[in-house]
Order: C-alpha cells, then structure tokens, then sequence
C-alpha cells in the first residue's frame, strides 16, 4: 500500500509558480557582458569619471503624503499602485543622458518573471519611457537623480524589493539587496484605472481611511452600535496581512486581482480549512478562549494569530467581519460591514427557509437544516467586475463567517449586491446563498405523525428585514435594504430559477 | 497554544448533514399511535382477517428489462428514476382499498427527512397519488399487490431503503430491514424531466450502454485510437462509484443535482486534495506503479481503489479520462472521451500562451509557465443547466486530469460547450481555461539580456487544431472542433474579455 507521505500533490504544471513575499531571489550584483569587446577597453570611459551606484533613498516622507500613506505605523515605504513615488539615485558621478545607462528594477518573490509582473525593469536610457510601469527623470542635480515611477493600477500587491542596475561596458552592475529599499504596493482607490476604484472622497475616507467603528447587532426594531477598532494602520498589521496571504500559498501572480484576493481572505479569516484567523463557537462554553463578545479590536487577534500561528478563539459572526474589514483597508481595498437582521442561512440551496413545527406550532430544531440568525455580519469590498458583463460593479458581498463550503471551502463571495437585487444568480460567487439570506421566504411545515411533513404557511416578509451598514456621516446608521432587494412585497424575478 | 486537534472544523451548521449511503438509519418496526383508542379494542377489525405485511419481491427481471439495467452484474434492483418501477407486497390477507392503509417508504443515510429528499413516504390509503414520487396499485391478486412506483426525475442517486409500513388501530407496523430490499436509482438519460434526458436512442446507446471504446491520442495530423474497456456494468462496479462519493462527503442532498455530481466526480478521481482514485505522473519512471501506457481497464483501476483504499500509480490524461467515463455512464450519465490535440494550458488566466525563446528560437522551458501538449483528453457530460440562462444546455466539458485549482480544488466543469464556442467565460465552471485549451493565441516573447523580454510573433491557428470524440457509429472517429470554435481564423469575441 502507498502511504499517504508518497503521494505526490502537484498537477502537472511544468514548474513551481512563487507565492511568498518573504522568498527572496538572489541577483547577482554583476552580470557579465556576453561578448567582451576587443581591443584596447575603455577603461575611463573616453575622459568621463566612472558612473556607478552609491546609494538610494526611498524619499518616504514625500511619498507617503502623495500616496495618504503617513498613516502606517512603518518603518518601509507604503505606496498605492497607479499612482507615481519618487526615488533619488546617488551615483559616483553626474548622470548624463545617452551616455550613461542605468535600470530599476523591482522584484517580488522567488523566480522574478516579466510575463508574471513579478519582476519589473525600468530602462533610464533614453529618458522618460512608458510601459505598464511608467517611470521618468524628474531632477538631474549633482550626483544624484530623482526619478518617477508609476507602478501599473493592476500590478501584485505586496512588498517589493528594489535594485539599481548601471550597464556599464563590461556588463551589469547591481546594487546590493537591502532591506531599507523595500516597497510596499497597495491598492489604490484614489486612481480611476485601479479595479477598487472609489471616486467619493468622503467614502473612502469612511471606508478605507477610518480605522475605528461600530458594528450594528441586535434586533431589528431596536439595533444597537458595537464599537471597534479596526486598526489597519497600526505596527505589524500590513505585514501580518502579506503573511497571512503567503501562508495561504496564493500565488504571487494573482495577488493585484481584487476579486481573488477577496474570496482568499474571506476564507483565511475562519480556520476551517485552512488554520486560518479565526476559531468560530456558537454554542456551549467560551473557557477555552476569549468570548466573542469580549472582543473589541482586530489588532489583539491578528498580534495573537501572528504569535501563536493558530486559529484564534472564540469568534462570531461580527468578529469575523471586523477583522476582514482590517485586513482589506490594510491593503487599500474600500471596506465596509454590513448588517442583515433576521437572516436566513438556507443550507440546502433551495433559496426557501424551511422550518418544521409540530402540531403546537414549536418549532422542531432537530428537523430543520435550514436556520434564521437574529443578526448577521458580513462585508462589502467595492470594487470593478471585469469576470462579469457590465453593469455588476460596485459593493461585492463577502462573508467570511463559515457558514457554508463554496466549491468546497468555507468562503462567500464576492457577489455583486447588483445581481442580488436584479435575482441574477448565476454569476460567481455564492449568489443564491446569499439571495436566500436576505431574501427567502420561510415555508413552514407542519409535521405528521408519520414522518412526512406539510407546508401550512408562507411568510414572505420576515428575513432580511433591514440591512445596515455605517454610513460615510460619523456615528450614523446607513439602510442599505433597498440596495439589496426590491421594496418588500415585490419579489424580485429570479433567474434561473 | 491551541494544538491544532483541539480546532472545531465545522461551521456554524445547527447539525450535520447525511452524506453516506452506507449509513443507515434504524427505523422502529413498530410506532404506537399517539392516542390509544378507548373502549372495546377492534382485536378482529370488524370480522375481518388480520392485515400484516409477509413478503416484499422487488420484480427484478421484469423492472430491469423496463430500466434497462439487465447488463448490470449487481444482486439487487437497480432501476432510472423518473421511470416507473413494480415490487410486489405480499400481505397476511387480502389488501381491501378504503379499509386497510399501508405505505411504501425510502429512505437513504442515517437521517431520513422528508424535506431533503432522503425520506419518501408514498401512502396506498386512497388509491392513486400523484407527489413528486408517483405510486398506484397496478394488481390486486390474492394477498398480493403489486404497485408501480415513480421516483421523481430529480431525486437523490444512491442506494434507498425500502420498508412496507401497515397503518393499523394500535399503530405503525414497519416491515424490518432487508438487505434484499435495497433499491439503486440512477440518472435517467431516457425521461425527459430528468436533467440528464438525452432524446437521442444512438447517442443514448454510444455514451451510456457502450462498456468498452476507444480514446483518439497522437498527433493530429495522424491520430491513433487507443482501445479502453469502460466496464461500467461490471461486478462492484456501481458500488464502487457510490463509495467514492460517500468517501467524499459529498451531501446526500446534493447527490440528485447532475451538475453537482459530475463537478465533485471530477475532484475525485485525481489524488489531489481528496485523496482520490488516480495519481499521475508525467516526468521519470513509473517503477513504483503502473505505467500510464500499461493501463487498457477502469475496472483494474476502480478494483485496486476500492482494495488498497489509495491513489492508484499512475494516470496521465485519457486514464483520468476514462475512470471519469467509467463512472458517468455506470451512475446514467451521458459522458464521453473528448480529445483536444495541441491542447494550450494557461497557467496564468491570461487567455494567451506565452512563450519564451532564446535568440536561437530555442523554447526556454524555466522561462514559460504555460505550455502546450501534443492532446489533451477530457469528458463530455450532457445535461441540462439550470443555473445558467437559457441556451446552454447539451454537452458540458468535465476535465479530471489535474491541471489547475478551480476555487482551491483540482476540478474543471461542469462548462457549457457552446458557452467556449460563444465566448462567453463568466458562466461556471472554469470556462476560462477550457477557452484558452482550445482557442488561445500562443505569444511568442523573445528574452533579452537585461531579463525582460519582448512579444515578437502570434500564432493564431496552432491550439486546439482537431477536437476528436468517438462517434456513435462504431470504430468512427468524429470531429467536434466546430462545436467548441468558430471556423479558423475567427476568433469569438471574449465576453467580459
């Protein structure tokens, strides 16, 4: 018998794809011409001093004020993709235009590859040059050279590591490794070609910028605001975010797709599956771990996850919401909680809420998959549909609560509110679940004496009755109920059925 | 710290669902009424004989002869759902209509609920009904009665439980547990309410009763058949199949849903994630198994699956292929062996090939992440797609091998054939990389010095050349590439591109 050690568990992909920030590749610091010019060499460079690097500096201060990223507690540079930073270059001597040639170059992890956007070379040849990475000489002062570069609005967010590549006549000269040049890429909402594009000011800062907040809980005739601190600024929380994505082994390739990146974290936040963030308990005792209640900020569970490197207990529905809604506003995507009040978990994909009674109308808890929740928390990611036909961007349902297996992992979404409105539930991800949440008619269903059961009664109007959400005013509830479905009464025409 | 054994990996379900055939559930044979009748007690009903259940036959050659389901080599009934099947209940004395009550129940797992389809209880009390299970009585002859029975067409596919309950004055007399009793239902290709229905009697003939058969391999401009025993209707063979999927924990709810089954089958026959039935090998020496080439049976292979409980060494394209076909038409559903030569594989979700190439024009294997290969097999499923608009029933393409996750799992389909050929990528499942399988562009990029490389040359024609499936008319080979792509040199227009 072959044990389980031997199975091999790759496909047959022809080679390893990289998927860790933290695996760095190792350039050499010179590269050889391949042919050596013959004759008498050119040894000062026809009169000219010799040009080679001395050092960069990352010009933080001024980038991060550009890119509203002063705001992370970090010690490297933060930028947003899409969007221009400044580099100075010092050299032994004065740059000068075609004749001196010099790259920057930026890496992300293990195995650089052009066609993946993991290795990005920027040619300073001839001047200003425009590719998916823009980039241009801003000041030639002295030694030293400003430089401009636009990194693509869809290229891998993650941390970069940056060289400094002169081609001299024997080859390539690189500076070496260094920590101190390490970028951090986000997403960038402020730019309109970004996929999380969000042209309202005031919403990305309720939505990207505030790092505190409150959750709605309770009932629906009387909700109550828990605050919480978000926290996606504080020290560690963006690198705790790139681990966590690393750890996941998602590839590298797909880190700048908003949409992968998303339904990745809507499932890293549960541990099931993957010894994720969060350890869910609904029922019994919280001693072994923290009650969910007690909770108030994500940075204590993502320092607590990032210590222990196990699933953090105890969480509920809210807490996993809060601390998705971190770990996207760390990355720049716009983030919001969203309430449900009487939400229906619809286990059996029929998009009805079945719930059987007995003949004194108690319902029979052990007879009924299907389930009504007083609250439900889960998220909104704004951002561009590309997967889809037009008309499906904006606000996309995530939920990282495990509540049910999507394709068999506990993850939901993104789905378009859009599609959940229209009843269009055939496009990913997790559509129907979500339709029957908010939207499923609840058949009662009254049980005989021989174990089958009728369907007495019909109420269309109790799940999903109010849908909240904070609003981009402080300390105001926002009702996005009509966001999500048609005004009560009218069912919305599903389709397919 | 938490050790990861302590971790609850179960959502917030409020119970667990039936996912196997083989558990059972223990119904009592008999349930007192709830309220026992005052008074004298009807000990003799009345002058008449008692009325108590004796004997079940489950008409097997007749049933098997009306289902045709002759040619399975199995003890017990099996019969299509949709279709009407007989059994015949022998009782104490004879069965009087409007005096005596009995009914016919199935249950399948070890939680029987009617709401969930795992529970039928079809009552004889009034004569004829019509539920989504039909049942009527057809004789009345001595004791005997026979019944004619109707599983709805979208009903569970497994191995149900039969039970003959008397409905008496003291209670419920339920005939006990037979294993003689036990029923196989199968999709039904020839009932037109079934989603597998297939109108067409070659076809039906071709891709569900053909037990052996060839896969086209090779070059395109001269392909071979390789010959292939499917064995569908051996010995264990469907016990086999529904193992697999109760090893899965697959939910016996689901196991109705075509485009549920087809879609976790195609998870199971690769070892990956879920320890499945193949292990493939492409690269180095099959001494520590069986050479894919050495393989000619699914029976071998399902045999030594079901003995060592392990992946079985090795697998490349068509075995994976074939085990799939195996299980498809042994569970009813119309499937074929599909053959794509010059088959692309894209990594990367671009919808292009990309290769890399040395100044030489020397592929530069490291370099490219996405390559092309010689064929490509994969299966052809025909259902309905009541997920999807209209228009998209027919021909779905299932692909076993394992090449890329979909959504975290080694899977590929259930994707709508004319979805690829129309262009139209949104549609579940994975319809992207079939497209670019058969229809990408191969980018040829020239690798520079510096790393970076450069498009240089598009190859529109060289992908997907020749489509090949086995025709309905033995020994003939018959060319589908029209249904996955228009003419060559019109590309469709990607939608969302």
């Amino acid at each position: 018998m072959l044990s389980r050690s031997n199975v091999n568990y790759e496909g047959r992909k022809p080679r390893r794809v990289a998927n860790s920030n933290a695996a760095v590749a190792h350039l050499p610091t010179f590269e050889p011409a391949k042919i050596t010019p013959r004759g008498p060499q050119p040894m000062d460079d026809g009169g000219l001093p010799p040009f080679s690097f001395v050092s960069l500096d990352m010009c933080q201060s001024e980038n991060n004020v550009n890119h509203r990223t002063s705001v992370y507690l970090h010690k490297r540079l933060v930028v947003r993709r899409g969007h221009e930073f400044f580099l100075k270059i010092t050299f032994s001597s004065q740059y000068i235009e075609h004749t001196h040639k010099f790259e920057v170059e930026f890496t992300i992890g293990e195995s650089p590859d052009s066609n993946e956007g993991t290795h990005i070379v920027l040619e300073f040849a001839l001047g200003e040059i425009n590719g998916p990475w823009a980039c241009r000489v801003v000041e030639n002062v002295g030694n030293t050279v400003k430089i401009g570069i636009t990194p693509s609005p869809d290229c891998i967010v993650g941390k970069f590591h940056t060289y400094v590549v002169v081609d001299a006549w024997d080859g390539r000269h690189r500076s070496p490794i260094d920590e101190n040049s390490i970028i951090y890429i986000l997403f960038n909402a402020w730019c309109s070609d970004d996929d999380v594009s969000l042209p309202d000011e005031s919403q990305r800062t309720a939505y990207i910028m505030a790092d505190s907040g409150v959750v709605y809980t309770g009932q629906a005739e009387q909700f109550s605001a828990r605050p919480w601190e978000f926290g996606q600024f504080e020290q560690n929380i963006l690198d705790y975010c790139i681990d966590i994505l690393d750890d996941s082994k998602m590839s590298l390739y797909n880190r700048g797709n908003v949409i992968q990146v998303t339904r990745k974290v809507s499932a890293l936040v549960n541990s099931q599956d993957d010894y994720g963030i969060l350890e869910g308990k609904w029922r019994g005792s919280y001693a072994m771990g923290t009650a969910p209640t007690a909770w108030t900020s994500s940075v204590d569970i993502l320092e607590k996850y990032a210590t222990t490197k196990s699933p953090v207990c105890y969480a509920q529905c809210w807490v996993y919401a809060c601390v998705f809604n971190t770990i996207m506003r760390c990355l720049g995507i716009p983030c919001r909680v969203v309430t449900n009040f009487c939400s229906a978990h619809d286990n059996t994909g029929n998009l009805k809420t079945d719930i059987v009674i007995d003949e004194n109308g108690r319902m029979l808890k052990e007879r009924c998959k299907d389930s009504i929740w007083n609250y439900h928390c889960w998220n909104e990611g704004y951002m561009k549909r590309g997967d889809l036909p037009v008309g499906f961007d904006g606000w996309q349902i995530l939920d990282a609560t495990p509540q049910e297996t999507s394709e068999g992992i506990y993850c939901c979404g993104p789905a378009p509110v859009k599609a959940i409105k229209a009843g269009l539930l055939c496009y990913p991800f997790d559509a129907r679940f979500i339709f029957a949440e908010v939207n499923s008619n609840i058949h009662y269903h009254l049980l005989k004496p021989n174990g089958t059961t009728e369907m007495i009664h019909i109420d269309k109007t109790y799940v999903g009755r109010l849908i909240l959400t904070q609003d981009v005013i402080p300390n105001a509830a926002k009702d996005i109920t009509n966001d999500y479905k048609p005004l009560e009464g009218k069912t919305p025409k599903i389709s397919p059925p």
